[in-house]
């Protein structure tokens, strides 16, 4: 054992180690995923981790590609990045056999995503994400089964509808007041980054950085967005998005989606959303913070040059999702796949014990068998201190009778059962 | 619809994108590798595709981290690599919390690898990998577990005994044959590079490339390798690991794995082999190739400066499982995992329609809703096109009489069930 070569055994940094007991919860969150928006119809796909940078430079937030991106260039010079999101990487899927898919296609995706980042509570360097889109479906009704998707996962995490509070808002309400305050489209999208930002900075700044932008006109900017009785007020009450937002609202609610509140300052990061956007955010003292979100987005194949398809769906990660279920008391207690652990007397015993365990794995069962020539205490605590549900010692007495004794861990108890009554004694 | 920043809709040169059609096919080979695996008590675990570049300097070929890895230089002027294996991984992980550990451990995951190569048959530049260890047991009862294995998990496929066959061989006997011929270390390790390329060369180049490290005796050495008794005569009737060997073989034979033979060429790429290597080699004409392969390295945890740990295992890639199941016509066919599709009349009657959905949800079935004002007659066409298998329309009847006709898109044949008997209509 000598040092000098002495490697870390540490991850690189910003990305986790997932052992078994870690995996067991992230596998936790991705089966009730699948759960939840498979029941709604959706299919998965998948995709390389690996894309064109360009496919980024277009629509997402600059920032993101500059300064958040893992991008590098490869042998034959082109220039690669990690992918930090799914969505222009399935909108590249989309457009590719836009003629052979059928529409309306509701599909999923679970891809990890990569962001150069500060790693901190909730922002991880890699993060997996489940992405959920339905595209083809220019009406409501898609934003209302992606809303309720949404509510159906906290549900399926075990949530409760006082736990967290669904916010939404529409691009085109806010852009109806950017015109009423006759910002123009660049002063538009800083206004937006300055919103979105809102949360991270004081107020003083806050009203410091839109004053900047639009003037002594902020202060009515900012009393505008106070309250919706506000924002009617500015853009008068007949305004059509308005109006269509508290529609959608009305029909979540009455379709058990009550958890729900307009907020004018909900802005979500992405340029390319276009209409809705919505976010699940946890009410909870210790994590008040957002879990997750998604919108509208009709223009993204533009960028392909393919036909345009209206696009709306959300993104949820992993590692938002763990804190929530965390702060909640909602972290499910590991347990292991396997069934039984099968110890053997004297190592000569292993064949017969690989025989057992053979015809056991046939009949459905996870097993494991005790190669080693430890004692059969030392081989038994060695099934205790890996959460093993039961075990089987095999010696003279066993191969000779063919009866084995079956020791439930949890109570100690054992009974005596032949080889096809193994199974039933474990199932039950 | 502009041509102006048009962008390609291609993925990275030498990655797939998956369609929900091939993603069945991942999913399935994935489903196949954790059944078997976890019905011999393995425990899947998981870590980052980036790690430390250093990590790959110590063990792993040369040829590999230098020509054929993905490494850059991140922002804060660490290497990173996208691991190319992931046997340095899951080593790193064992050393790291070696103390808290139960061994034997047997573990297994299924992560993707990169490598900077020029794609090819059976080789991309990612692709998935199972890797399957036992760690802490020195005895051959490991590698007999490990073999079993690998020859299971073909089985899981629907390969049968004669379409494959199972190479083994250990680097302890290629390592008395270098003493025997006065090689040094440095010699040996060219010499089992060339032995490892041994197919992908002529016969004369392969003779020339050994007379050029080894002289006159090159011929000498290809005849010793040229059978098993001609190595025999070699390395003497009493040889430690030919004899070893040899018993590990009839074990094997003797609890089911009949498919399997010695062969003193092999070598499996990677340095860090210390005994039994072995590898599944495809006998169908038109793929004859080494399907995936694995073996036993006692030294790696060395690296880390952690106590010894023996070790055994292998990594079977997606790729190549792909190409034997096609091979041998072995692929499923696609699948769908939604049940339901239904359809309305009006689109006013989306609501009830949703409704109806979020009940059979709860009764576990995958429901989707068509939103369009498609006519009824395209909306089922749309159900049929995604090969869904049922399909119930709501309109003013169903909605007044709560009967709904379930129609089975294979046969044509319509049931009226009520929707408590929805679930049956369908489940049988």
């Amino acid at each position: 054992m000598s040092n000098k070569s002495k490697l870390s055994t540490e991850s690189y940094k910003g990305v986790r180690d997932f052992y078994p007991e870690d995996l067991f919860i992230q596998n936790y969150i991705f089966n009730t995923w699948r759960r939840v928006v498979e029941s709604f119809g959706y299919t998965e796909y998948s995709a390389s981790v690996l894309e064109p940078a360009e496919l980024y430079k277009a629509k997402t937030g600059e920032e993101i590609v500059n300064e958040q991106t893992y991008t590098f260039t490869d042998r034959g010079k082109r220039e690669v990045t990690l992918r930090p999101e799914m969505t222009p990487t399935v909108a590249r899927m989309v457009a590719q056999k836009q003629h052979d898919l059928v529409f309306p296609l509701r599909w999923y995706s679970i891809p990890n995503l990569f962001r150069y980042e500060k790693p901190q509570k909730g922002r991880l360097r890699e993060h997996w994400q489940l992405n959920v889109d339905i595209f083809g479906v220019d009406s409501n009704y898609a934003d209302i089964e992606i809303i309720t998707i949404a509510h159906r996962i906290m549900k399926g995490f075990g949530a409760k509808d006082d736990d967290f509070v669904i916010k939404i808002n529409n691009r085109k309400i806010i852009n109806a007041l950017y015109k009423k305050f006759d910002l123009d489209e660049e002063k538009s999208h800083k206004v937006s980054k300055i919103i979105d930002k809102k949360n991270k900075i004081s107020v003083a700044g806050f009203e410091e950085a839109l004053t900047e932008i639009m003037g002594e006109r902020a202060l009515e900017f900012i009393t505008s967005m106070e309250s919706n009785e506000k924002l009617i007020e500015a853009l008068g009450s007949n305004n059509k998005y308005t109006n269509e937002l508290a529609s959608l609202i009305e029909q979540l609610q009455d379709s058990g989606v009550t958890n729900i509140t307009f907020d004018p300052t909900l802005m979500r990061g992405f340029d390319y959303y276009t209409d809705m956007v919505f976010e699940v955010f946890d009410l909870h003292p210790d994590n008040n913070r957002s879990v997750f979100g998604g919108g509208r987005y009709n223009d993204l194949l533009d960028i392909f040059g393919a036909p345009k398809v209206p696009a709306v769906g959300f993104g949820a990660g992993d590692v938002t999702i763990r804190d929530f279920m965390e702060t909640h008391g909602l972290t499910p207690k590991y347990k292991k796949t396997i069934d039984l652990y099968i110890c053997t007397t004297e190592t000569k015993y292993v064949k017969e014990a690989n025989k057992l365990a053979n015809n056991l794995r046939q009949n459905g069962l996870n097993v494991a068998v005790d190669f080693s020539d430890k004692k059969l205490g030392d081989q038994v605590k060695t099934a205790h201190k890996q959460n093993i549900p039961y075990v089987i010692c095999v010696g003279e007495d066993e191969v000779k009778s063919g009866l084995y004794k079956v020791k439930n861990m949890d109570t100690g108890e054992e009974v005596k059962a032949r080889i096809d009554e193994i199974v039933n004694a474990i199932k039950k």
